[in-house]
């Protein structure tokens, strides 16, 4: 429902029928690029799914493409232009083609749509006429379907552009959304979260910290420990979280996503806030989102103290499984491939990782590597102590360059 | 470009080509509101393009759409179903009629799509199957349609909801970004701009304050005047808007927004902020926008000063021509409408304006209320002291609410 998958189906419907109606053998709707001079194909019968591209140098497609010229051919091997390629590869032999350019409202050519073989004879006017109609709505469906995905580009680039701003209010926190998603979506992926919940999943931790737009900044930069007022001052974030998105109009499928947002601080033993809910009064996508949130908040620097040491961090998550965490949740966290774990750790720092650190890191889940980190290093193998020595190479090497740009940042520095 | 008329032609591209095919004499499409049981035409031949709707308690399309059915009907008169009343209406005889159901992906009727008269006979199996195909890419169109106005809507709710919060850091400029956009909209409407344009200074206005995340909340809401250095600091967010705008990535149309918005400040004479433009140099819509954004400033309450009385406020306006403010744009801004004024700069705290005082106020541009306020009360005429006492009714107690519903709110209090 949330994706455009109609416009696939409807522009499927539309090549079947056309097929049956002009009693065709195969029919095939080309999207040209201009930029790269190709024609990718949208659907193709007899290609079994695959989906290839042609070049517009040759070829009846290529020449209907560029000229915007209909081509009704009778015997396609005496035809100079016909490109017989596609034929030796798929173990087909094309007698007639229809082609015609598929144009937008503008009436640009945008692609191609053809049928080949007409059974029983020659493709006639009238089938030229039927095909024009459906050409015509193909075309309205792909614009449509553009438009909506334009549309939506703007909508999440606006999302993540209003989260990274809130976030950099403080440059300490400067990235914390886009990492709080990234691991939140690495666990969803380990728990087999569904497509539509995990939208959902993503836009609530985007934007999990909106609330703290309310937060007087003296407070959330204070550089030593927060007195009890203050901490009751930046909790009122969670609560402000919620009513803030509860004014928007979410789409159906993503119209928890205040609730979810806003009940990242709930811990499955009710000691959370803002509503001190228990277990499973806590929404799902909540209970995940707290692992992350805790998580990156713990790797990182903040002002009153410097990022965990890594085993401790892990530890400090795996100790919270029934008290502060979801054990379902926690137990996702830890399926969570090293790889993967130490890209989303330090993809603000660090821009390069080796191929051959990351190949050897995901030969481990986060779980096994906690365990190798709690033992001696004289039991751990070869393998294992090059792997925990990989990781904290990025790991600590992450912390430095943290402290270093955020001493030379400054306040807003990102935008100044 | 940039709205779903994609959708309506593809429609009409439907039916008039399966009236076509189905050498029927008309054809038409409903679409179902179920909550209120109705069946609005969306396309309707002989109709004259006026949209109506059905009940589902009568007629053949009510039976298709409550039943899911399809009917092929020989004789309308002689069909118990049938309800000739439009008929009656458009002066026209049906004879035969295929009635289907259009249905979603979820195979949930969504509408009724059928064809009256074939000409020369009866309706085929044939027709009908044909029937069928436009049907189902009919209902994909319309589905494609909601999701995308869905997503609009998203999107819109949202740009407005961020807006309100920043505004909502200091309680005193409360709806200032929504006032300023519907100024702005106000004054590009008598300069006659264009859909796309005005859609995309709607944004730009909405957004033109988003820097003031970045501006300290101690310098936001001071209550005395501003040091020079306080003012500086609180310059910066012209700046910031833009640079946090260039981070999205908007719609074609909209690719302006990040320097239309960022552009508020500037000034005619070269003398505003932050790139100190001159004239032309500065983008048209943000010079409508200077306007607005004054105006708002003048005749809201603010920590230092009252809201200015409205004979000063249009005067200030006026006197700014050429220096501060474009000359055209100030006589669009003269040229709104006085009710149209007054709604806009009460909208937060009037909730009922007497009919017969907006009436009156209609009469008048602004234009014309300045030239009033300003001549001897004994040499108007009796409307006109009616007008501006009218005017002032509702200007004057709004700066009462105002001060009231703001010492009550206190800060963040919208949200407490």
């Amino acid at each position: 429902m949330n994706t455009n998958l109609n416009t696939e189906s409807l522009l499927e419907l539309i090549a079947d029928k056309t097929r049956e109606l002009l009693r065709a053998e195969r029919c095939s709707l080309f999207l040209l690029d201009k930029e790269k001079q190709l024609l990718w194909s949208k659907v193709a019968h007899g290609m079994g799914g695959k989906k290839f591209n042609l070049t517009l140098d040759k070829g009846l497609a290529g020449y209907v493409a560029t000229t915007g010229k209909v081509v009704n051919v009778r015997d396609a091997y005496a035809n100079p232009r016909f490109n017989p390629e596609l034929d030796k590869k798929t173990d087909f032999r094309t007698r007639t083609v229809l082609c015609l350019p598929m144009k937008n409202h503008l009436g640009e050519v945008i692609g191609v749509f053809q049928v080949l073989n007409k059974r029983g004879g020659l493709f006639t006017p009238p089938d030229r006429n039927l095909l024009q109609i459906f050409s015509s709505q193909a075309a309205a469906a792909i614009e449509n379907s553009q438009l909506y995905e334009n549309l939506k580009e703007s909508f999440d680039s606006f999302v993540w552009t209003l989260a990274a701003t809130i976030d950099a209010r403080d440059p300490m926190t400067a990235g914390h959304s886009r990492r709080v998603t990234e691991y939140s979506l690495a666990i969803a992926k380990q728990l087999g979260i569904g497509k539509e919940k995990l939208e959902l999943l993503k836009y609530a931790s985007i934007l999990h910290d909106l609330g703290k737009i309310g937060v007087q900044e003296a407070v959330l930069t204070k550089p030593g420990r927060l007195s009890k007022q203050e901490y009751k001052h930046i909790q009122t974030h969670a609560a402000l979280t919620r009513k803030i998105l509860e004014r928007a109009n979410f789409q159906r499928h993503l119209k928890e996503i205040p609730q979810v947002a806003s009940s990242h601080h709930e811990r499955v033993d009710g000691e959370g806030y803002p509503e001190n809910l228990k277990g499973e009064d806590i929404p799902y996508l909540s209970r995940i989102m707290a692992i992350a949130d805790v998580f990156d908040a713990i790797t990182s620097r903040r002002h009153y103290r410097d990022a965990m040491p890594i085993k401790q961090a892990l530890s400090l998550i795996k100790e919270g499984t029934g008290t502060h965490f979801d054990p379902v949740c926690v137990e996702g966290f830890m399926k969570i491939p090293l790889n993967k774990l130490i890209k989303i750790i330090k993809s603000d720092v660090v821009s390069h990782f080796k191929e051959e650190d990351l190949k050897l890191l995901s030969n481990y889940k986060t779980s096994q590597f906690l365990e190798m980190l709690k033992k001696e290093n004289s039991s751990l193998s070869a393998e294992q102590r090059k792997a925990i020595t990989g990781f904290n190479r990025y790991y600590n090497r992450q912390i430095e360059k943290q402290i270093n740009n955020k001493e030379k940042g400054g306040k807003m520095g990102k935008f100044a």
